[in-house]
């Protein structure tokens, strides 16, 4: 095989980590890359899922002696400590690579040192190749494990219109069994899913990632997470069967803001405690408003149906704005067609003080 | 030059008769390409203004001798009538031209006959070329002369969530200066801009195709038509001043419904008697709903900004739909970026009996 640059590695790493996408929670998506002395590919490796071998460990494995004298191109700071696994930084040092180059370091305390233990060994490393793919690769690890609660992404789904019901209140279905496909499929990158009892009440949901075909299962759930400040959701709610883990979030258990609600910081932070990095909120329109007024929304993607119903209930209510000027500003990074309907993605843009 | 087959010298008449747009109506767009005996193109013209010479003489005067024995290669079939200016069908046979090949035979019952005329006078004519292709070139104008309505387009603007204004009923400006310049250019593609008389007494609009830049108006400025069924359009709105013509359109004028307001289909055939081929319709919200649950719109042009205002007015109020399964549906046929802002454009599927 011909050399690649470490640039070029870089690409392939983290190339290579997103194939871990949504199964490795809590744990990051890596990729790492082996080169020899000249610079042949000798060893690829991701981060496959929670508990299985690291990517630096999977790639070293596949170089053996080879690997010896070589540079070792990672995505993220190879990990010091010793967790499910042990210290790739020990692994790295064993190995005899002469040389690390990182993308992004690792913002987890717990884990972070893995460059200072390389170099106190010797080992020349080198940090920032690619640092903004890596770290959109990550986005959602890196910016909960900065500030300590999950990267939030509110989906819903509407009409062209903004609808995201008939005036009767039916809705089944606004959009397109491809684009509900690919809502399960979003579920499937995420750690928890959230909805309000509101919704729960309303459309009984069962808030699982499935297989819409034949309605099988995916092998790994996101937590149910039902938003209930006073504890409205029915013994019998479909949320509460045993297709995967459920958490009624009460007021009384998580904490109330000053309108007597579920403190919905409060409601993060424990969900970051309980592992959640990613977490996708599913409605309804008021609970979409609280998060989006208090700041906590990260991502925003919507199924956008070409239909018109010119009445009915809104995907979105009381999000604290009540001029124009404050609306929430957003930037729209993503338009795709999904079957007949548009899935936008946006981020909201960080507001001045 | 080299030659060109037929096929190929559709394609550059139908690229031709583009050029026309927004400036012939009440005429339709035409191009004209003219290949002599040996396929040479010797000519070529479009239709540049109402009253103008039409795309064949432009390409028959540029051709001169060298027409003689080749083929006109057209759009729509020719005229054969005396209007503003003369028959192309006798200057096409003047011209000594042996064959003529027409994408889109012409609906228009004055004008039609072109064809036959021709043939009379032995030159062969081959009709069906690329035909879809100038339809689509031509689609307001052929639509509003097959069915004696003009063809209307409603331009809307909203954030993502479908607000059309925060709920203290500011809206300047939702989107921006990109999407609105573009609403200028929309509106200087067509002969007439239709606006409610809410919206007028809400907003005073100028309702003027202009540069946004420095207010400048356009040469070629659309009617103006506040649909107001009991005349309540102030004497001093700015929809009366000089810039344009306008019609202030009543129920007395143009008829009633059965709900007492302007009878919306009279509207429309007025509006076509008056010249009127392409209509833009800009709001408000209930006179959308009315003609779209009229079935009276044959294309959307949506404005979408990167916001988020969970309060205040909808784009669309009162379209005649109650359940989803009666929504209007539509196919999204495009979507561009236009600044910041989507541009969404998207046709009513039609509705079956």
């Amino acid at each position: 095989m011909a050399s690649v640059s470490v640039d070029e590695a870089m690409r392939r790493a983290v190339a290579l980590a997103a194939r871990g996408l949504g199964a490795t929670s809590p744990n990051p998506v890596v990729g790492c890359v082996l080169l020899d002395p000249d610079g042949e590919v000798v060893g690829e490796g991701f981060h496959a899922y929670a508990g299985g071998p690291h990517a630096e460990i999977v790639a070293l494995a596949q170089a053996g002696k080879r690997a010896r004298g070589g540079t070792a191109v990672v995505t993220l700071e190879p990990c010091d400590h010793t967790g499910r696994t042990g210290p790739c930084s020990h692994a790295l040092i064993a190995a005899g690579v002469s040389r690390v180059v990182v993308a992004v370091p690792d913002p987890n305390p717990v884990a972070s040192g893995g460059a200072a233990t390389l170099r106190a060994a010797g080992i020349e490393v080198t940090l920032g190749v690619r640092t903004e793919e890596a770290e959109a690769g990550n986005i959602a690890w890196l910016t909960s494990m900065r500030r300590g609660w999950p990267y939030l992404i509110w989906k819903y789904a509407a009409t062209l219109d903004g609808r995201s019901a008939a005036a009767d209140g039916t809705s089944m279905w606004i959009t397109s069994e491809a684009a509900r496909t690919d809502v399960h499929a979003l579920r499937g990158t995420v750690d928890a899913v959230l909805a309000g009892v509101g919704t729960v009440l309303a459309d009984d949901p069962r808030l699982t990632a499935r297989n819409l075909r034949d309605g099988t299962l995916a092998i790994r759930q996101p937590l149910r997470v039902v938003v209930d400040s006073s504890g409205r959701t029915p013994a019998d709610a479909r949320v509460r069967d045993g297709a995967a883990r459920t958490w009624v979030a009460t007021a009384a258990e998580v904490g109330a803001g000053p309108d007597g609600r579920v403190d919905l910081a409060a409601l993060l932070a424990e969900l970051h405690h309980r592992g959640v990095r990613a977490a996708l909120l599913e409605g309804g329109p008021t609970l979409a408003g609280a998060f989006l007024a208090a700041g906590l929304v990260d991502r925003i993607v919507g199924y956008v149906a070409p239909k018109l119903l010119g009445a009915g209930p809104t995907a979105l209510l009381d999000a604290g704005v009540s001029t124009i000027a404050d609306a929430i500003d957003l930037e729209i990074t993503d338009v795709t067609r999904v079957g007949p309907d548009l899935r936008i993605t946006a981020l909201p843009r960080k507001r001045e003080a």
